[in-house]
């Protein structure tokens, strides 16, 4: 244990050293003036999408063994939510299998926060979402970065937040959302899209690459190294090249 | 939302329909003596690294839609559990940052299983694991498979079970890993490894592509198409191919 203890503080510490010379600098961490954002929140419903939730907390995870981060998990009620597809039609051969997440604060209580993420899932499309859409709303304003992933960007384009920007969505549901938001630039092949502090991506696992374009851009790339080598994630890094956008046409 | 729900409901439709000329048919799933694995479990335990488990889990959500599926979280209680890291030697900036499941049965009350899914991270290394270890060596036995992901193999090379088996395991741990299963055949240089009904894969992010290998290989490259178009997940779909094996040797 000792020695497992002993190579993961060599690594961290590694990261550490070699980020000195970098504007946006791991030590930075132990500065709270230097500006990047140290909280985190996440929006959660029922019938969420698992991946849409645990790729991009999981590099989140990991960044904040190099710098300080909050990360609150936010929800109508403090009851655990879970993933398990409620519809027959869908869930149809009525499998039991399903994870819960536990949050930390209600839509009431959630604290400041600078980055919020919006998760998609067929909850998404529930009745009940729109105390989701209300916090949002009401909490947008005051954040320095707000990200989507996969059908996240529905509920955005809901709130009327995306009007007038680029964005882009899960693509087999691609046809389905874009009727949500008429007047949002819709995208139809992009892995992920940056608009201002809008940052969304398109089907489940693309939120892992948009949170690594993410950490990148906003905390430099030496934690964005250290933290695609600490997942072994192999990233998909050209925003434009979707390999997935066959499946707007399919949908149809 | 009626829009929605027909969308996904057709794209269901679509692979069941282009399914029924394989022998491993996602109408199989109608028929429960077709052999083919329902029954999955996954065992937690404080500090997982959350994409070792939601990786996997995600794709067999999704694959739970296909066909019948169901899963069993399994831990020592049945109280939430969280990824947060503990050492402040590796949490050194004192972030705050974690999320907790909800497990559905304890190591006592688990129900028999087909196969059983073994997550890593830092927790693999508590001195604390010990009722995990008993677990997966007494239920190994009764299991048609069993798949790890990153430190997860290190949980099972201490039950013995891996010993003569051809493995693999996280790269950034490897040189300390290897020495807790010194009879086990150890593969440096592997995305994942297969060895009879044993499946161990490389760090985090190697299990989503361990388990697409594992759905196409048990349940057809339909079902697999299926999942990973609904994930929008670009596979790296051979097992000897490793990205990250250098950093095995970075790390002596």
């Amino acid at each position: 244990m000792r020695w497992a203890l002993l190579a993961i503080w060599v690594l961290v510490a590694k990261a550490t050293a070699s980020n000195t010379g970098s504007n946006k600098t791991l030590h930075s961490s132990n500065e709270p003036g230097d500006g990047l954002p140290t909280n985190f929140g996440i929006v959660l419903f029922p019938e969420f999408q698992a991946l849409d939730v645990f790729g991009p907390l999981d590099a989140l995870n990991l960044l904040s063994l190099g710098r300080k981060l909050n990360l609150s998990i936010i929800a109508e009620t403090l009851d655990p939510i879970s993933t398990q597809v409620r519809s027959p039609e869908i869930n149809k051969f009525g499998s039991s299998f399903a994870e819960a997440i536990v949050p930390t604060h209600t839509f009431k209580t959630a604290p400041p926060l600078e980055v919020l993420i919006i998760p998609g899932g067929y909850g998404t499309f529930a009745p009940t979402v729109g105390p989701v859409l209300e916090y949002i709303k009401r909490t947008y304003p005051s954040l320095k970065y707000v990200l989507t992933v996969c059908t996240g960007s529905d509920l955005l384009a809901r709130t009327g937040i995306l009007d007038g920007r680029y964005a882009t969505t899960n693509k087999q549901m691609y046809n389905v959302i874009i009727q949500n938001g008429p007047k949002v630039k819709w995208v139809p092949e992009a892995r992920w899209v940056v608009d201002g502090n809008v940052w969304t991506s398109s089907g489940v696992s693309a939120g892992i690459d948009l949170t690594y374009a993410f950490i990148e851009a906003v905390y430099g790339n030496v934690l964005g190294n250290m933290v695609s080598e600490g997942m072994e994630y192999v990233r998909n890094i050209d925003w434009r090249k979707d390999p997935f956008a066959h499946l707007v046409t399919g949908s149809k």
